[in-house]
C-alpha cells in the first residue's frame, strides 16, 4: 500500500525525473561543481545543532538491537543536504581544495505530517561553494545564474528567483529600534500565510514593536524590484543603519549581476526571510510562473557560521532545487509528458523461438551502436509483437529475414535495413520529455 | 566523525563512482530496462516476509513522535531492492505492462555489524524482469549477458559470473534420499567458509545424511565447468530425479547461451547456493579476476514466488551489482584513478576584479558549447591562478586579453583562442577514469 508522504512514481514519471536530474547535473558540472554524496545518517547532535528542526528528524534503531538506544550514539536521517555538507567539509578539510564547489543530489527525510506538496522522503539537488576563512561575495551572485541555467533547460514554466538579504532586514529592524530582530524576522516570514494585519498584531504582541514600527516593517516587506531601484524605496522609509547599508549593497550586486546575464530571472523581494536559522546574508526562493501558489521550488542562502572547527571557519553559500516537490506539483497538473515509458527504441520481432540466437545478434549489433533494443519476449504473430511495442511507445519494430526490414509503427513506413548501419533519427533514440 | 559502516567518498572517488553508475545505467537502458525508484522504507511486515533477514532491519521512529511505535505501522529501511520491487509490482500491476523490465540504482541499509567490505549503507544497481503468471526461461540466460556488458565497459578486472540452479541441488539431494533439502543447501552454502570436512560433519549432524550421502553432496558441489560438460559429471554421481533433470537443462541453457555471446564470462559452479530464501531456480554470483578473495560483487537469481496477490503470481529473475562493495574493494587496493577531482576543463583567469563581467561572458560562451568552465575565485598573479587549476587537475587556463589565449598547463603550450570556437581534444572534456 502507498505510505503517506513517501511518493513513488510510475515508470514514465521516473523517466521524466531521471531526465530532469540529468539536465540539472550536467548544468552543475558545466559550472565546475564536483559531484559529492554524504551518508544518509548523521549523529543526532549534528542534526540538532540547528534546534528548530528537531521535531522533523527520523531516528534509526536496529530491530534486533540493544533494548534502548543510548543517547550518545543515536543516528538520524538527514533532513537537508547543507548540514551534512558542512559536517563533511569540517571533517575532510585537510583533503579538500578551497574554495570547494560541489553539487549533491540525494534524498532527504523529514518526519513531519504530510500535506499537499510536502513529503517525508524527497529528492533535493544542491549546489554550494565554501571557502576557508572568507568567501568572496561574487559567489552569492553566481548561484541564481546556475539555477536559472539548470531550470531553463527543462520543459517547465519559467522560474523567477526572489532574493533578499538578512542584513537588510536585521539592519532595518535594528535601525528602527527593535531589539529582537530574530523574532521580527520569524513573524514577517508568516506574511503570505496570515496576512499583514495579523503580522502587525504579532509584531506588537511578541516583538515589542509599536504600531508605527510594525507598519515600517510591513512597508519594507512590500518592496520588490527587478533592478537596483529598491534601494531608493528603502531609503524613503527613513531608517539608517550600517548593517542595512551593507545588505543593500550586496542585494544590489545580486540583482544587477542577474540583470546583466539573465534578464527577468531575478527580483529583489524584501519579504523573503527563509525559516532556517543558519542564513546570515543573501537568501533565495524560487517560483515557477503560473505555479506561484505552490510555493518555492528552489531555496537557499549565504551561511557564514554553519561550519567551523576550533578557530577554522568555513563560510558558504548554496541553493537547493526541491526536485520531488517541483515534479509532484507538475505531475499533479499533468504539465509534463514523455514520448514512451521505456528506453527501448527498437523491438526485434521473433518469428520462431528457434531464431532467438539470430535475433539476439541483431539486438547486439544495434546496441553496439548505442540504439536501445529489446528482443520480443515470445514468438508470436507479428501483429502481437507490434502491439507489444505500441503499448510501451517503442517506435520501431525490426523484422529479421533474408533481408531485414524495420517498421516505424507510428507512420507504418517499412523499409529494408541492416543492423550494422541503420540508425533512427536522433529525436527517436531516447524518450522525449515535453511540457504541457 | 566517520560512522562505522557508512562510507563516504572523497570528491575524486565520487567522480569515479558517478562514472561507474552512468556506464552501468546506460548499458541497462541499451537493453530496454526502464528506470525505477521505490521509496526507501517499507512496512516492517513486508520486510519480515523473508524472515531470515529480520535482524538486519533499521526501524524508523520520529524524534518527537508518539511514546512507543505501534506494531502495525512500523516502517523500516529496505535491505535490498528486490523485496520492495516485488511489492511495487503487485501494488501497481494494473498500471504496468508485462513482461516488465526495470533497473533500480539506490541505497540500501542493513543494521548488521560492519566488517571488512561490509557496509550498513550501500549502493546497489539491480535489473529484474517480471511477468504475470509465467516468465520465459530465456530471461535467465539474458541476465549475465547484460551484467557482463555493463562491467566490461568499466576500467576494472574482468568479471566471472558463476551460475547454479536450485533445482539441480534440491533434485539431487532429494534423489539421494535427503528430505530436508533446505538444510542441506544452507550447510553446503558454508563450504568456502568452513571447508568440506566440517560441511560433511554438519550434514550428518543436522540434515540426517549418512557419510556417503554427505560425500555425494560434496562431490556435486565440487563440479565446475565453462560449458555443458558438467552434465556428464553430475550424471556420473548416479543420482536421478525429475527436478534434477529440469535444473540441469536450465543450467546448460544459461552456460551455453553465454558461451555463444560472451565466451569466458560465465561458468557453472555447482557449489553456489545464495543465502536468501526466495530463489527458486537459477542463481548467480560474480567475482572479479584477481579479487576472488573479496567475494561476490554481483548476485541474484530466479524467484517464482516472491510477488503474488490473490491468485495473481508475478515470477521474476534479477541480478544486482553491489556498487559500493565493488568500489570499496577497488579503492582499497588503489585500483582506480581519475584524471582530475573536478568536472572543470577550463579555468578563466581573472586579471582584475573589475574584469569579472568580461570573464563571466567568456565562461558562458564556453559552457554554451558544453565545456565545463570556472572563473578564478579572485584576481591574482597568473602564477597563482595556474596553481589553482593545477591543484584540481584542471587542464586549461584561459587568459583574457585583446587576443584571448589558452594554455595547456600540462604541456605549457599556449596559443591564441576565441571562446566562440575553441574546443579541447575530446579526451580532455571530462575527467578520465582509469584502472590500475
Amino acid at each position: 500500500m502507498p505510505i503517506s508522504g513517501f511518493p513513488e512514481w510510475l515508470p514514465a514519471q521516473r523517466i521524466i525525473e531521471q531526465r530532469v536530474i540529468d539536465r540539472i547535473r550536467s548544468t552543475f558540472e558545466l559550472y565546475g561543481f564536483a559531484p559529492l554524496e554524504t551518508r544518509s545518517v548523521e549523529p543526532l547532535e549534528t542534526l540538532l545543532s540547528k534546534g528548530e528542526t528537531s521535531k522533523e528528524v527520523y531516528l534509526l534503531h536496529r530491530l534486533q538491537g540493544e533494548a534502548g538506544p543510548s543517547a550518545d550514539d543515536q543516528l538520524g536521517l538527514h533532513f537537508d543536504l547543507t548540514v551534512p555538507f558542512a559536517r563533511y567539509v569540517v571533517e575532510n578539510a585537510g583533503k579538500l581544495v578551497f574554495p570547494f564547489r560541489r553539487y549533491q543530489i540525494q534524498k532527504v527525510w523529514r518526519g513531519e505530517r504530510p500535506q499537499e506538496g510536502r513529503y517525508r522522503e524527497f529528492l533535493q539537488a544542491d549546489i554550494d561553494v565554501v571557502n576557508r576563512d572568507n568567501l568572496p561575495f561574487h559567489y552569492d551572485t553566481e548561484m541564481p545564474l546556475v539555477i536559472g541555467d539548470a531550470l531553463a533547460g527543462l520543459p517547465i514554466p519559467a522560474a523567477r528567483i526572489q532574493v533578499n538579504n538578512r542584513k537588510v532586514c536585521e539592519g532595518f529592524y535594528r535601525g528602527l529600534g527593535l531589539a529582537d530582530t530574530d523574532q521580527v524576522l520569524r513573524t514577517v516570514d508568516k506574511l503570505d500565510k496570515i496576512g499583514p494585519a495579523r503580522v502587525s498584531e504579532l509584531l506588537v504582541e511578541t516583538a515589542g514593536a509599536s504600531a508605527s514600527q510594525a507598519a515600517a516593517c510591513l512597508d519594507l516587506a512590500a518592496i520588490s524590484a527587478e533592478d537596483g531601484s529598491f534601494v531608493d524605496a528603502v531609503r524613503k522609509l527613513g531608517v539608517s543603519d550600517p548593517l542595512l547599508d551593507e545588505g543593500l549593497e550586496e542585494l544590489v550586486r545580486v540583482v544587477e549581476t542577474a540583470r546583466e546575464h539573465a534578464p527577468g530571472l531575478v527580483a529583489a523581494e524584501l519579504k523573503i526571510a527563509r525559516g532556517l536559522d543558519y542564513y546570515t546574508g543573501t537568501v533565495y526562493e524560487t517560483q515557477l510562473r503560473g505555479y506561484e501558489r505552490f510555493g518555492s521550488v528552489c531555496s537557499g542562502g549565504r551561511y557564514d557560521n554553519l561550519a567551523s572547527s576550533g578557530k577554522d571557519r568555513f563560510p558558504g553559500v548554496g541553493i537547493s532545487i526541491g526536485v520531488s516537490r517541483m515534479l509532484g506539483v507538475l505531475f499533479g497538473q499533468q504539465a509534463l509528458s514523455v514520448s514512451r515509458s521505456v528506453p527501448t527504441c527498437v523491438l526485434v520481432a521473433l518469428p520462431h523461438e528457434d531464431q532467438r540466437v539470430a535475433c539476439d545478434r541483431i539486438a547486439a549489433a544495434l546496441r553496439r551502436r548505442g540504439i536501445p533494443t529489446e528482443v520480443a519476449p515470445t514468438a508470436a504473430k507479428f501483429g502481437k509483437q507490434i502491439q507489444y511495442a505500441d503499448r510501451r511507445g517503442i517506435p520501431y519494430v525490426w523484422f529479421p529475414g533474408e533481408q531485414d526490414e524495420v517498421k516505424d509503427i507510428r507512420s507504418g513506413a517499412q523499409s529494408p535495413a541492416s543492423a550494422d548501419s541503420w540508425a533512427p533519427p536522433a529525436e527517436d533514440l531516447h524518450p522525449v520529455v515535453s511540457g504541457a
